[in-house]
């Protein structure tokens, strides 16, 4: 898999407790990017934030009801990311997703699948 | 609120020793973001860095003495990420504060005012 | 050292587990960034993902063997950026390196070397 060169870097923000299917979105996310075969992805949890419902949320005050902010970061092709964007609309129900340009100047793997 | 399509990503990177007004500056700043009617913003601290202030700080050594970096990042059209800036640039005593051009895809929020 | 303009972010997607010359390859990058004299470095420890070996880490599944993702960003102007491409190219085995194009608002610092 040959990705070096122009690509674009997806950023998904949406909450810890939303829920695809009976498991947490950001773990149903994850799964389809791995299964749509893209290059890797990452989820982050923030400490505080607030998004499409306007809460404030941290990780200080809300130790015990917690839906903190989740960010998940993926960078591939431009085609392989648009790819996944159906997929996408259909299991973010709240949320905001961009995409931005980036040159992708190393990727390296150990995998059987050579560049 | 519509801002699918053409917006800015905005990071700010500051510490997590920062304070404003007798208040952690992430926080503060996130109460600004939302004051001032932005679509969201996510806290996320760093488990090792450097910075304005060039020392290493990490997670593992420094444990008890932590001024951990922190990213604020938040994503909206062009015109109300400039609007903030000013309040930044009040704000911000050490740091750095950039923005990237994004494609805003997807915008969902439950909340009484639609797009 | 005078960085506001544009500039480039410089994301690093490596795993916990790597690691270059006896420590984590995470804390070796952060000492090479700082030592070639970047404006700032920030670590981020992602709580689930894949990535170049296409496994799925998570924090809640593997707590006791965690080989998690980690994000590296950093910005500056593109040539302190660029300078150091050919130390990562030495020091990751298995990952992903991308730049973004960025405009630096503000940078702001506590030391001696004035802007």
């Amino acid at each position: 898999m040959k990705i070096e060169g122009p690509g674009k870097l997806l950023c998904i923000f949406i909450g810890e407790a939303d829920r695809w299917e009976g498991r947490p979105l950001a773990e149903a996310i994850v799964l389809m990017l791995r299964r749509e075969g893209l290059a890797g992805a990452t989820v982050i949890r923030g400490v505080e934030g607030f998004g499409a419902d306007s809460r404030i949320h941290t990780a200080h005050i809300l130790r015990l009801s917690e839906d903190l902010p989740i960010v998940i970061e993926a960078v591939d092709n431009e085609e392989r990311i648009r790819a996944i964007l159906p997929k996408l609309d259909e299991m973010v129900q709240e949320g905001l997703v961009c995409l931005a340009d980036v040159d992708i100047v190393m990727y390296r793997h150990s995998g059987g699948d050579t560049s």
